[in-house]
């Protein structure tokens, strides 16, 4: 076999981890977490149909799409950080950069280059692509927790302060669908899923 | 809020029931079934490392991204077939055909005809990237099988002719991959975990 392809299938079997990292938040319709493989499918879809929204510059739509698919790989080794833990915070930077290093040289070198350069670029937030695909990472959740009734939200101390702080980088590079969020979780506090 | 972007988060939070249609075959590192949403994420970066042994017309690789993200939605109402159950067969085609209708039809009516299209397109193989992204789903419950023993294979009347058969398309329109997967079907049957 190709010494390409072999170190390619590796890196697709060694993906295959990523179906067990479980995330906070929890599925619509039946009671069991997310993990970030179904995120990620869920946040490409979103890519795909919701792109009309970016207001920053034109977006390049399979740069979105490759972004949402891999900006959780690292998580296989780095694991899931909640985005309200604020101890699991300090130290995640450093953490997935090791991880992006180990994961990413599975591949042969152009496409370790390619992939890490755009995890590197979600990460930054460093170009309209990427800030875009930041709006769905917030979105998401957000839609998930408001179809179970604030699932998430119960954990530990999340006010909707804290979830509206998150969900500001959608004002700026997404207005309408900030203006969505904002209906959402006034609805959240309104139903008591969400402290205010 | 818009009209449109109301049929678009419907359509969002519906599929997230895709998370919940189990496929046969079962994860690599842990024994349970794989769900659409994740193999369908996993089709999807297999797009985007493997495009370079598409051996057909050049292909769009954001086409066949959308195409692996979608193949499989319809299942949420036409559940899942198992490709060697010959009447379950039988009654597939009409079956997601009812549900593709059904399901699309939440969506705006262009971004409704767009993945009604592209639905049609991977299920007809009638383009270089259905052909390839065909492809795609057909190697990767190979090489989920190979790494769990042969699991699905284990299941009613699998033989090595019949999953020949099944990755067929890959000696023409991949042929570096069908070279690989032959490898792998050989190996199998050494080892074992498939019937002669």
């Amino acid at each position: 076999m190709l010494e390409r392809l072999h170190q390619q299938i590796n890196f697709i079997i060694e993906i295959d981890k990523l179906k067990l990292i479980l995330r906070q938040n929890c599925l619509i319709h039946t009671p069991r977490a997310e993990n970030d493989a179904e995120h990620s499918w869920h946040l490409a879809m979103m890519a795909m149909l919701l792109t009309e929204y970016a207001d920053d510059a034109p977006v390049d739509l399979l740069k979105v799409i490759k972004m949402t698919l891999i900006h959780d790989v690292i998580e296989i080794y780095a694991g899931d950080t909640f985005c309200y833990d604020d101890v699991a915070l300090a130290s995640k930077q450093a953490r997935e950069e090791t991880a992006a290093a180990q994961l990413f040289s599975l591949l042969p070198p152009d496409q370790a280059a390619e992939l890490h350069q755009l995890w590197d670029e979600f990460e930054a937030a460093g170009s309209p692509e990427a800030r875009f695909a930041n709006c769905l990472d917030r979105l998401q959740p957000l839609l998930l927790n408001y179809h179970t009734k604030g699932h998430t939200w119960q954990y530990g101390d999340v006010t909707s302060e804290k979830v509206h702080k998150r969900m500001a980088i959608l004002a700026e590079y997404a207005p309408q669908l900030w203006d969505y969020a904002q209906t959402i979780i006034q609805d959240s506090i309104d139903k008591g899923f969400l402290k205010a």
